[in-house]
């Protein structure tokens, strides 16, 4: 029995699909549980469909029923806690606990009730009212269905039909069409069945959320250049990802990709001289962290050359060896993985501890430590930051702070970027050099502070400049700030009262939504 | 004597110019003034060189001087109106009084003047904060210059040295590389010299502003997907907007295009009953504004077959006709008009009044109203929405209200829609069927308003969705909301705080900055 596709509010079986695919546990390495269907382009057209219908019909639909559909939704996954976190350690070898229990299935409900509140209170859409002209505009929602594409490493947080972009999406008014991972089909059922008993409880339409669990390369292209939709996120792989993007922008479709990166750590001198020991312990627990399989993984650190450096390095790779060697994923990641070390070698770089990869069961990868010098490095700038997606890290060694700071100028855009400095001003001549270069290369600039820990604040931004992402002016986390992706701006010229949305009517539809009046932040009624 | 361009503060002559042009006036015909260098590639890199520098010098620029240049800039634009009014209006054709002496130059100095004080005031940074993380975000400035091409049309408001999109850019922080429209470079140089005036005035960098008055369209798609560049904005013909896109977008760059449209006009019958007299003189008054060459230009008219319609297009088509008859701006705009007209006679639209040109001087187009049945609207969709740039309109005249509703979803995104409706509620039965339809094809939605219009306010959208833009979310007018398209999300994890910029440090830098901490909009320092 192939499991049914969501479509439409039902569950029915895929239409002539092509092949089927079933999980396979990265700790046994044996394919197990349902067989799921990889949909043929029918199957998308038939969510293609329902969901324009449903944009229809969410237009206008006061955010009540979103808040109580992500509220309910939250609450069932808590009551089946137990059952999803079994089933998405198994299908990604992800530590059950503390990771899956106690962070991230905490964090994927935080994240609904973040976004219920945040659709209650309506802020978030930057209502703007000119008085004097009558003119008022706020950002509304898309035209059709957003179709998200969620990565590989987060089966619950960051899952297309339950993570950080469904949230944003759905909250800010819009259906979504879900394209489950191929890594974790069973999680994403269990998530879609709480999905569809929450969407049962709600008034909103049937067809509000809709799940396939796959399709062909090509049929996500072509989904990604079909007039219907309204936008399409995506997490995941450059190479993936730079197609989608081809494909939805040629259609002028907007497009939001979370391509990752290898996220610089720079560690200024006199802070090594204080702290190394802290620093690499810190350096080593974030770079294992659900065994390097973090967008935010510190993949590369920049540091000068001296004797506390090399104490730094030393330190770090006897953490890294004495560290245990989490699961990967899945052979295809492990794959890659090595690839990528490879790849780092041919153009100079040493593996200083590990780089040893365990096919067996379970697929494993060893904390590894590479080193390669400046000038290595500067020679072969874009090879040596190839993104290697697990456990490792490349240290480049500096002769100066002029060649720190060529190195620094020489980085791709990337999500993060860290810098460590002394406790007092030592460091500060030094860190005023390279903080501006940095800053513009990333998304989120750092301080003492490793980058893998990606808190769901307002203040949040986790994007950065291409190709960490598409466009450095949005955010794929926080909440209401990720919601604005999923909007159109839309202006309201000297349109009759009864005839607008409430938001934007003289009357404060809540008596506490921030609206900007003439020129000041407002809760008030006008 | 070629002039010279105006790079890395300096006015200099162009390296290897390749050609030269000069100015034709569409009043006789006759090239006059200046000659002016199409620039090789070459000084495109040595503007960029110095874009790139200058963007390194303006960050953590303090905003009074940009404000103070935007403030003297448009002082010394007042002080020369009389010669540039005089040199655009014989460039383009244009009336000097009122449209550009009393519309157009107050215009560009309002919109110069409000940056200044966006600048000055910083809420537009949307500055966040969450105190308990201690993570911190706002809109900075963008790595690179942005690069501004700007249309035909507007040779003030929307010059690529004193528009909308310049003013935005450097007001957001950024430097600014303006490529000149051809047909009118020595308004543009006028304006470029008070720039550079405004500029030795002011503690900018020198190459806070660059400008090439014209390059071969391949260098432009080289300058657009070059890795330098901050962002491109572009306002002109969808064919030239979409080949910057593309190259834009393959190199990963954030890229701005107002790309026009037909901003269509639906007349629902009892507004017609009611006075459709006074709509036609208002239309037609719409449509022949700057002889229809307006990115705002009701170029579509939709509405029900009756008596009263009948009346409407009668009298439309003779307001048309007794109207006076624009100078339209340049040879190549009259053959794209006359071109587009027969683009739309072959689809089936037919002739009602005008349809001539006079390619003698003045160069002229006839107010023309053209006419075709919803019928062959629907059969030839995409056709029958050709863009007439000029003064003419399409009216579709649909038997019902279904096939009004069929013809409205249809249509492709667009800057306006505009709905007439009857003063009481005697429309409001199919106003609420066809505002939703129309509310997701448009950036703007108007209500008994022609869409010509588009004051310069914080509640104004001047955008829509593609083709009529790249993106749904952003607007070319309206401060301070347009300066965000040229920025980079950017957030401070656990920065010092003597390491934040002043905008995010706690205590407020101006006493009146908004900003959203903790989850409330707060003039107060933290």
């Amino acid at each position: 029995m192939t499991q049914p596709i969501w479509i439409d509010g039902h569950w029915r079986p895929a239409e002539s699909p092509t092949e089927t695919f079933q999980a396979v546990s990265p700790v046994d390495c044996e394919a197990f549980g349902d067989t799921f269907p990889i949909s043929s382009f029918e199957d998308v057209q038939d969510a293609l469909s329902a969901g324009c219908k449903a944009a229809e019909d969410m237009r206008g639909l006061s955010p009540e029923p979103i808040a109580l559909f992500l509220k309910a939704y939250a609450d069932l996954i808590e009551k089946q806690a137990s059952i999803l976190v079994q089933t998405a350690a198994r299908e990604t070898g992800l530590p059950a606990v503390p990771r899956l229990r106690d962070i991230e299935l905490p964090r994927t409900c935080d994240q609904l009730r973040q976004a219920a509140e945040a659709a209650r209170d309506r802020s978030w859409r930057m209502a703007v009212i000119d008085r004097r002209l009558n003119i008022r505009s706020w950002h509304g929602p898309l035209a059709g269905p957003v179709v998200i594409l969620g990565p590989n490493n987060f089966p619950l947080a960051f899952n297309s039909i339950s993570g950080g972009d469904f949230t944003a999406a759905l909250s800010a008014g819009n259906p979504v069409i879900a394209k489950g991972h191929p890594g974790h089909p069973n999680t994403t059922r269990l998530l879609a069945e709480s999905a569809h008993e929450a969407l049962n409880r709600s008034r909103l339409p049937r067809a509000a959320v809709q799940l396939i669990y796959h399709m062909h390369p090509k049929d996500g292209s072509r989904l990604a250049a079909h007039p219907s939709i309204g936008a399409l996120a995506f997490t995941g792989s450059r190479g993936a990802g730079l197609k989608l993007k081809q494909a939805a922008e040629e259609a002028g479709n907007p497009v939001y990709l979370e391509m990752s990166g290898i996220n610089p750590v720079i560690l200024l001198p006199y802070a090594l001289q204080e702290r190394s020991e802290e620093i690499a312990a810190e350096f080593s627990t974030s770079c294992t962290l659900g065994a390097g399989q973090f967008c935010t993984n510190p993949g590369l650190v920049i540091l000068i050359e001296d004797e506390w450096a090399s104490r730094f390095l030393k330190s770090l790779a006897d953490n890294l060896a004495a560290a245990p060697r989490g699961t990967i994923g899945s052979r295809q990641v492990l794959t890659g993985w090595s690839a990528a070390l490879k790849e780092l070698q041919l153009h100079g770089a040493e593996i200083i501890t590990g780089g040893e990869t365990e096919f067996s069961s379970p697929l494993k990868a060893s904390n590894t430590l590479l080193q390669v010098s400046a000038k290595t490095f500067l020679a072969h700038s874009s090879k040596l930051q190839t993104e290697a997606f697990g456990p490792s890290t490349l240290a480049v060694l500096t002769r100066d702070s002029e060649e720190l700071l060529a190195v620094v100028s020489g980085l791709e855009g990337n999500l993060t970027g860290s810098i460590y400095s002394h406790s007092q001003e030592l460091d500060d001549e030094l860190y005023s050099l390279v903080a501006p270069v940095l800053r513009d290369k990333v998304g989120r600039l750092l301080n003492d502070r490793m980058p893998t820990g990606v808190a769901v604040s307002p203040a949040m931004h986790h994007g950065g400049p291409f190709p960490a992402t598409g466009h450095p002016g949005f955010t794929s986390v926080g909440i209401p700030r990720s919601m604005l992706r999923f909007t159109a701006l839309q202006c309201y010229d000297n349109v009759r009262p009864h005839r607008l949305p409430p938001e934007l009517q003289d009357k404060n539809p809540t008596g506490r939504m921030w609206r900007y009046i003439d020129g000041t932040w407002s809760q008030s009624d006008i």
